[in-house]
């Protein structure tokens, strides 16, 4: 198909289209003159993605770009799973220890913390993980506005955090053999479902909420 | 204090805490002379309550103005629970309904999926909830990439979402009896909660990876 059947079919202006190509977002359609190309479904597919990353996934062009870029990295599934974990953004930049002995006390409280955690859950994530790192950092700034968690608190957390992987590996698994299919899915589960998930609990607290306002017989805001 | 060491004691530049009163986000301090105020502890407690949800809640300026005028907003604690509720951004915006054939299918569908879910949860939360909006549109969104949720996925994820919004509201109202502090607690666990939970989900996702890499002999990315 020309280009303006792909961006109709897609949903995504051409103007865009010829941005994404530019930064290496589409690959390229097949070369049928010196101006034109002939795009085919894999390109509407891969628009598709790309348009539900920038917009539910909130990604950047650039997280955009290395996110696809892990899709086509590894050569089975696993490794492809595990180059996508990685390249996803993470929530809560690592930000520079405050160069204090206050400063010092949150970082190694916060590092002790997370490792007793990950001991607890048998998780086998090394040090180095952005997710071990952005962890550490969200401690850290809950610590600074005294909201620690008491013990016990972050575990039980973490006990439904692995119920809601659980979940989310079945689902990038029910779609088919092909390990590039199936990474195009992970993406999707990793990334789209944070927005899903997040609802969920919004949804949950308004209704615990509701309930509790009801009991009192007051009015909800 | 002098608005010097309040800038120390909360760890804000003095530009930011003047912007931040422009803006209506912090009360002014009491008037010792034309052009200096005397700052007490609440200053430096809700400067950084200010810092925690503009950089590890990633709310603007303008969300934050709102959720703190929430906490300001009815008497008991759980009408300040609603009122922060809906005034926390919701992760997907609202978008117009396509004006095709296909996109009123696709808003039906989801609607449909959203309405059918709350029933199956006895959520009390309204058409008109920001939060059951939000979702709507994320399924939408999910939809236009062929990554429905099969029958009781979204059920399976809800019921996990019960238990952490349970956890958020215990967590909640652990933090003492007067309504005003109890609020301020409730805007960290709704706002900053959830980068935290993020990153255990993904950590969880990462330990899984790992395990089954492990099993088929591989090297993680």
């Amino acid at each position: 198909m020309k280009i303006s059947e792909l961006s109709r079919r897609a949903g995504v202006p051409v103007a865009s289209i010829k941005y994404f190509r530019r930064e290496g977002l589409l690959p390229a359609g097949r070369a049928t003159a010196a101006t034109l190309a002939e795009y085919g479904e894999e390109h509407v597919q891969r628009l598709r993605l790309i348009k539900a990353l920038t917009t539910l996934g909130g990604l950047s062009i650039a997280a955009t770009r290395d996110v696809l870029a892990a899709v086509g990295e590894a050569h089975t599934t696993e490794g492809k799973l595990g180059a996508i974990s990685y390249a996803l953004p993470v929530p809560v930049a690592d930000s520079p220890v405050a160069d204090s002995a206050q400063g010092a006390a949150d970082q190694t409280a916060a590092e002790a913390e997370v490792a007793e955690l990950i001991a607890a859950m048998h998780w086998q994530t090394p040090d180095a993980s952005p997710h071990v790192r952005g962890l550490t950092e969200a401690l850290k700034a809950l610590r600074r506005v005294d909201a620690d968690y008491r013990p016990g608190e972050l575990a039980a957390y973490a006990e439904l955090a692995n119920s809601i992987a659980r979940l989310d590996l079945e689902r990038a698994a029910t779609f088919g053999d092909d390990a590039e299919a199936v990474a195009e899915r992970a993406v999707i589960v990793f990334a789209l479902s944070a927005p899903v998930l997040e609802l969920l609990r919004r949804l949950a607290q308004e209704d615990q909420v509701r309930r509790r306002v009801a009991e009192r017989g007051e009015a909800f805001s």
